[in-house]
């Protein structure tokens, strides 16, 4: 069944592949994808490396370009074409094309919203100045890849210690820059509870990060229209470069006006087969909801992992299937210099906002037998249902060869297992690889 | 409820594993340990890294000595004292003092028999010369220690290709011998299946190691005692180190002649509890059988994690407790220089035998995102059932941070999971740890 035109809003993870997916179910259907920008299919959590210089190339962090979609898989995927405007009456989307400012418009059968999502940019006094960059697109790490090349910045302050703070601290340590970093809240990675978010903290001291907690930013003082300083409520801090990490909003503008309704965080609305609150349109990646499977109800969730599982579901729902998007369980993981992090599930603070009595244990382990060259520090916080001893939520914070431990507290938890049902997990074991309980075991038999 | 004195005839892991069990949970109980051996608690699975020089001290290789079960434990612990003989009528065993070969009756309520397993000496012409070791207790690996450090070999044969061969041709390679490997079977690690096995054979041949498959030993030749060479069907190989990696078998000469049964493989038969089948005897780690929980049944698997799980579970029953074992996945993980493996569920092989249809899927993919540092081959196996697409098998080869991922299959294989469940979880994902679809799911969506 050939559901006739399909056209796709943004030529990224979620829009390439479900492009891609129903090209493959469907090899006669027309498929025109709009993308802004230059770039398609590209993996922006690659860019603090690409910037940090161990990625020598930014095409190394495209897995696909415009020419190759549209001559092998003849999808008619169009750069620098950006989508003013959507009639869902109409079915027809308003069509800017940005070398020439012209617009048209394209009828539609089906679309699929695939916009993303970009970084929060508050409006602070003199956040306009050059040198102030978010990272969003492959273009904006080009962007601060191409500024550091050309002013060799010494002093680079970071707003925000997440994930992209955390990760853009470690690549501009790595260029011999002085980096300070701000949050405003009382510790790092906030998707992690205090004691673990403490141990990245100390370890990025001891790294040379200069990390202020509980700082307000207050305003961006400029020179020539070039950023010179970043004032919180605390202090002055001298900056040429500074990295905004202060988290991503939904790309949404699209559907203000529309019958398509927001959800979680201002995120498009979709059921569990992606498809918005108006037949024939579905939205999917970093703009749309997704299903949380432990909190049971939909979430806002940015993350090339569930972006290319919404373009996968989409895709064969756009074609002849019909797939639900199994859910997340809020796995992250990421890495500060030779400090690994991951967490899944919910943490006590989110457990203590739900009401559900837990217990937990954090537990100090070996990343390897104590004897093994290499082994060292590992920390596994596992948290569990009070009553039924459900494993709910982990995070892991240690040294090489701990944080994608996670994935079997993630396939544990989606399971539904308990602490003693991972106790009983016959984990593989040898010296160079683990003590002989795991981790994550020695977690574990702390709630039985 | 004190059962009154418990004997216990084995000091590693198993039988302390135990024995510590009960101590914390009958503090007043009386608890005799007897090993024939110096050591107690050790790491038997090191000894290939402290022959190889990694390890500076076989001291670091020992979790807990004996005088500090006795003293801080009040365990009863006496090495060098061998079990020669259990009456299962009178409750009480047979000791010899290997110190002064004296021998006495020690009564018993209840008996944990722990005696662990022994390597296979087959009866070839030659196998007693000086030179020829396998490896067991700790003391073995010492012995190969002082034999190379006083002796100086340059030529190495190792005869089987299992997870003893393997670490040792690493060791020994290591130490700049010439190192040459026998294995009667057309593969080297029988327990994985041909495909991934010839991945690991090809990389042991190109760094160095001569490799002979197919190839049948037919005996050792010395000089004054001590081995000068190896003679296989179709060669003769000098050599003044041999190390035997041909299995092992559970020791349980004690049980002969005892209405103690045996099981699989000669192993001490027991229930799920770890029962013997003598009221009162129970019998745990590398001697007795395990639960399989994918062929549910009895089986017999030698390994360091298993016998610590055994010793909790019978130091459970042995003292206050009701618990089972809960079975095995046949898990096991090992690397060779920088190549990892691992493995666990059923194998082709295996599949073939118990007549269940299977799919298999097998794929190539990167350790870590293709662009970002480090990035290396992997390549997983994948294994489900034909009608339900439940996942029975998991093999894993590559490079680092390849291996320890087969703990999400044995996660997913324990929950009764599909292919398509796995392709469902929220696995990890950042440039540093994965590509974006996790190899294991790269491996699950061709089986979907």
């Amino acid at each position: 069944m050939n559901k006739g035109k399909l056209v796709v809003i943004g030529g990224d993870a979620a829009g390439m592949s479900a492009a891609s997916k129903v090209r493959r179910a469907q090899p006669d259907r027309e498929i025109v994808v709009f993308e802004r920008g230059k770039h398609t299919s590209y993996a922006a959590c690659g860019m603090p490396y690409y910037i940090a210089g161990q990625v020598s190339d930014s095409d190394q962090l495209i897995a696909r370009k415009p020419e190759v979609f549209r001559e092998k898989q003849n999808i008619d995927v169009r750069i620098l074409h950006e989508v003013i405007k959507i009639d869902t009456e109409g079915r027809r989307v308003e069509v800017k094309n940005l070398e020439d400012n012209r617009t048209f418009w394209e009828s539609y059968e089906e679309l699929l919203i695939a916009t993303g999502a970009s970084p929060i940019r508050p409006d602070f006094e003199g956040i306009e100045s050059d040198g102030i960059f978010g990272l969003s697109t492959l273009q904006t790490g080009i962007d601060v890849f191409d500024y550091i090349e050309k002013n060799s910045p010494k002093r680079a302050v970071i707003v925000g210690g997440g994930y992209i703070g955390i990760e853009m601290a470690e690549a501009l340590l790595d260029l011999d820059m002085k980096v300070t970093l701000f949050d405003m809240a009382p510790q790092v990675m906030t998707t992690m509870d205090k004691d673990m978010a403490d141990l990245i903290a100390d370890y990025m001291r001891d790294s040379g990060v200069d990390l202020y907690l509980n700082e307000k930013l207050e305003k961006f003082e400029s020179k020539n229209g070039t950023v010179t300083s970043v004032k919180t409520d605390k202090r002055n801090e001298d900056a040429d470069l500074v990295i905004l990490g202060m988290g991503v909003n939904p790309n949404t503008a699209l559907t203000d006006g529309t019958p398509i309704e927001a959800g979680v965080k201002g995120a498009i609305k979709v059921n569990k087969k992606l498809q918005t609150t108006v037949p024939g349109i579905w939205a999917a990646g970093d703009c749309s909801e997704s299903y949380h499977l432990i909190k049971k109800e939909q979430t806002w969730i940015a993350l090339g992992t569930v972006a290319n599982k919404h373009g996968l579901v989409a895709g064969i729902n756009l074609s002849d299937g019909d797939m639900e998007f199994p859910g997340v369980c809020g796995t992250a993981i990421t890495k500060f210099k030779e400090l690994e992090i991951s967490r899944t599930g919910l943490s006590e603070k989110e457990l203590e906002e739900s009401g559900i009595k837990f217990k937990t244990a954090t537990i100090e382990s070996r990343t390897r037998s104590g004897y093994y060259p290499g082994s060292d520090k590992i920390t596994v916080k596992l948290i569990a249902e009070e009553s039924s001893g459900k494993v709910l939520g982990g995070q892991i914070v240690g040294f090489p060869g701990s944080a994608k431990r996670i994935d079997t507290i993630v396939t544990a938890i989606t399971a539904g297992m308990t602490a003693q049902n991972i106790v009983d997990l016959d984990l593989s074991y040898a010296p160079p690889f683990s003590p002989v309980w795991d981790p994550v075991q020695t977690a574990a038999r702390r709630l039985v």
